[in-house]
């Protein structure tokens, strides 16, 4: 898709979920999303993920909107598409994210508020079972954006496909 | 693929990685893995991936086997794939694993031993950039098992795909 793809991630707790929202982050920047949006300021994971943006390279933002979620899902110009085990298949759904201009993909924390359902233009789940708000998101943009995975970026550091071991070269091609 | 896939999370540390790797063990039941093996004991993680399992069904199986992770892959009768950012595309392998009679997909936690790259059949990429385990094995399994996300199973609860709100129902169809 052409648009801008934006990650909503909600109800982060520095300390509870630090792990669990920088997998988020850089699934988001690794399978092609424009930029994350946190509600609560996390130091310690703005400098890690902007240190990884620095090294890898790519035009990925984190950024800090602490208004409430009504707010930013009311002001968003584009599609909303809430990822919950409890929605329809993503699947189905997939040609009319691709045509939107501008999508917002909500993923949520354990709790996610309960009006999030009724807010989001879709809620759509990656198998209803539970799992991983981290594998939904990575396999809702490759479906979304398949080309994202091999498509080289401009960073301190490039990683070659080894079958091997590990080969680091700096720059990209 | 008709064989059975293990997938064996190497490294796990109880206090740090616990979160991690209950989404690894999860994403693993979920997309159709049969087996998570993890080389140490983690009671509060064991606890919970049963009763996931209890409630939502399936056969899939926590087990800890306290081997070296060497004595673990020397001793695997069928092919061993390592997941890792520096590996080799793994589109391109998915044809061999799938005819592969039994799968062992090995994750690290942040660090890995560096024997592991030569022990292990094939080291696989999805992406060569920093993400998330959680997302690789993913994309992985969805790969090999597409049909495992909308595959009903027999347990005590069943989520029914809703375009609004929760709906969970008794036992499955």
């Amino acid at each position: 898709m052409s648009g801008r793809i934006t990650v909503l991630r909600l109800g982060h707790r520095p300390l509870r979920d630090k792990r669990i929202t920088t997998h988020v982050c850089l699934v988001a920047r690794a399978f092609g999303a424009d930029e994350v949006v946190l509600t609560e300021r996390d130091d310690a994971l703005e400098r890690n993920i902007r240190g990884v943006v620095k090294r890898f390279g790519g035009d990925f933002a984190l950024r800090i909107d602490p208004r409430s979620h009504k707010r930013i899902l009311a002001d968003f110009p584009g599609m909303v598409a809430h990822l919950t085990m409890y929605g329809e298949p993503y699947a189905a759904a997939v040609p009319r994210l691709r045509d939107a201009r501008d999508l917002l993909v909500v993923v949520g924390a354990e709790k996610v508020p309960g009006d999030l359902y009724d807010l989001a233009d879709v809620n759509l789940a990656v198998g209803n079972q539970p799992h991983s708000e981290v594998a939904a998101l990575a396999v809702l943009l490759h479906a979304l954006r398949p080309e994202a995975l091999s498509k080289p970026v401009q960073g301190e550091l490039r990683i070659e496909p080894a079958a091997r071991g590990k080969v680091v070269k700096p720059g990209a091609p």
